[in-house]
């Protein structure tokens, strides 16, 4: 039985309240062998809390040794199998800037790049540009008209932007143009299947006029388009969860990826404690919260080890307002690992802490790496995590008789 | 997404080192409920330090409970499922005495029998006559001439041999003609699929002349023919994991493993110090190094624990000269324990270690059996260790944006 038939089979109504609080990258290393890790070195009274009253665990996002972005780590822990759902990079990039895809929506992702008088390639970022010159240069191919199809044009930051075409019987599966290196022209805009073809003439005809529009913009005399994709299909929460599921979350992609499952996207404010704010308002809407908290990855990635600290010290201090609620389950954990030591995300597995009346408690009592090494729920795949909140949630119906 | 698909996406080349040190059946048994395994009661400074600075695990080599041979133990430990690709028994013995398999090639088990006088075996293993009998019958096979075929027997052991059929459009899919009983006669060749038609017809113009050939040679007049095999299609170590690979290995059969996903077969000499010594000239040439050591599994199977100990120290003096060379990655592991008390391979969790400068380091200070079971690695597929591997070695990228 596919996991989500099992899943469509075994959900039951009741009007329990699930909180997934995602501390993103809040996984760590030790700068030194031996040493603590980021949320080891935090001061974290209440999560230490509710690792005390919880159950721990660690949780692979994709599978041993894999370092997943953001699309398939949040994937995982909304329990769709990372590696059967594919997000494209252009799919991923327009949901970066709020743009609500639809199905007939092929998007893609244009890097703005300098054309020597040869038309080849000088550099393939630009130079660089400011982010005011890029998007001075997004309006002016917003003014591009291609018969039959809606062109939507968003500046992302610098030399990058998102292009949608929409338009019915658009196939997304085309070669980047970006040739990768300089010297050369960019290649042509070439179809990789047969539905695919359509959206060739659409890119063609886009990059003409581009051509044209941008020819005295030297350094971003053109550009380069990448990561062309549709929607993937994925089933909808509500479906497979039969859950009514908010997202509280800051930034856009976030949003983006919890809108790829359905989930109504509520009004998150831009601060821990606006998104404090939208659950209590929302409380009685909704069985299931995933509330985004972006700034452990950031720090992580900054490779700035006290200001991850301090994010997770941050986040802790929002736990009692949390709580105060009353969820039945709450959940705290993140879609990867961002170690400071590393400077980006990684595969080691992710802390993971789940508290409701009826855990199985275990010996922890705080929360970090080497405490959820020893924890209830062991080491997991990540995407089994939404069966685990359904089940102490009571929203699971035996399996058999 | 198929694991493999992931991996040759994910690979990408850089300049550092992993070495793979399997350390045959390394796992163990306490002799006494409550006391310590072989790899416990050895004194293993090195092996400790290594331990302390690293993450420890334990590896199930292909599914609980389910003992491994060597083929799929280092198929595991390499990457891919064993359950998946299927070494027959006719090409492991092939390999095994060094014979170099190519896409052509029928690898047969042969058994020497003995026939009584109305052809009934009376004996499957023609009383285990000497070695130097069976290699002289051996050179009496390999005048056998097959038109069309090139036919090659080589002397394994005792009453035991390989036969290879070498020409296109051969399948390898017979009965044995073991009929694995006395009283009875040997069973003709009879294939299991359609094109392994035309390789009946050479098994049986082989075994009417073996026949003429033997009869003289009471209690080894005849022989059976074995576990039929053809190569199993493995995608190239190189090819999944963009590494160039060498294996340094003492006995012919696991360097026929490594050969089968097409590892280059290094000079490794004799001895543990021929090893490191190979290891040494070769250190620039290769990203990754498979280093084999079997004695921790003879003495295993020889059910004497004190040997075993022994061999795991001299195992642990050969850490410092490996180290020396300043490896990204090291891991010591097994292909599965081979426990003293069972004096057989079996399917206990096998001791690994992965000590690199991005581990997540865990509690532990030594290299033993109780040391892994509280280790950061958790307990995990033998199938993902070079994923771990290919991670802790910056060669992968990121999956998903």
């Amino acid at each position: 039985m596919e996991f989500h038939d099992l899943t469509r089979k075994l959900q039951r109504e009741n009007d329990t309240k699930i909180v997934m609080l995602v501390s993103d990258g809040i996984g760590g290393l030790p700068l030194e062998p031996g040493g603590e890790t980021e949320l080891e070195t935090a001061n974290t009274p209440n999560l230490d809390a509710l690792a005390t009253r919880g159950t721990l665990g660690l949780s692979t996002p994709v599978l041993p040794g894999i370092t997943p972005g953001s699309g398939p780590g949040h994937l995982g822990l909304f329990g769709y199998d990372p590696l059967q759902y594919n997000i494209g990079r252009g799919v991923l990039e327009a949901l970066g800037v709020d743009f609500e895809l639809g199905a007939n929506d092929v998007a893609i992702r244009g890097n703005f790049c300098s054309l020597d008088e040869q038309g080849n390639i000088s550099d393939r970022r630009a130079g660089r540009i400011a982010s005011e010159i890029g998007m001075k240069l997004c309006d002016k191919l917003a003014t591009i008209k291609i018969p039959g199809v809606e062109v939507f044009v968003r500046h992302v930051k610098e030399y990058r932007l998102v292009i949608v075409f929409r338009a019915e019987g658009l196939g997304g599966n085309l070669h980047d143009t970006d040739p990768q290196r300089t010297g050369v022209p960019p290649l042509s805009p070439a179809a990789l299947d047969e539905q695919s073809e359509a959206t060739v003439k659409v890119a063609e005809n886009f990059l003409a006029q581009a051509r044209e529009l941008l020819k005295d913009d030297f350094p971003a005399n053109f550009l380069t388009l990448r990561g062309v994709a549709k929607l993937p299909h994925i089933p909808s929460y509500k479906e497979v969860y039969g859950l009514k599921a908010g997202a509280v979350a800051v930034y856009p992609m976030y949003r983006g990826l919890a809108r790829l499952v359905n989930m109504d996207v509520l009004d998150a404010g831009q601060t821990l404690d606006a998104q404090c704010s939208c659950l209590e308002a929302n409380w009685n809407d909704y069985d299931f919260f995933f509330v985004h908290f972006k700034y452990t990855d950031s720090t992580g990635e900054d490779g700035n080890f006290e200001a991850k600290v301090k994010r997770i010290e941050e986040l802790d201090a929002a736990i009692p307002r949390i709580m105060n609620l009353n969820p039945d389950v709450i959940i705290v954990t993140g879609d990867h690992s961002t170690p400071c030591k590393m400077k980006s995300h990684s595969w080691h597995p992710v802390p993971t802490l789940i508290a409701s009346n009826v855990c199985r408690t275990d010996a922890c009592t705080g929360f970090g790496e080497a405490d959820c090494l020893q924890g209830g729920l062991g080491q997991f795949p990540a995407k089994y995590l939404m069966s685990l909140a359904m089940a102490h949630a009571g929203r699971y119906e035996k399996y058999g008789a």
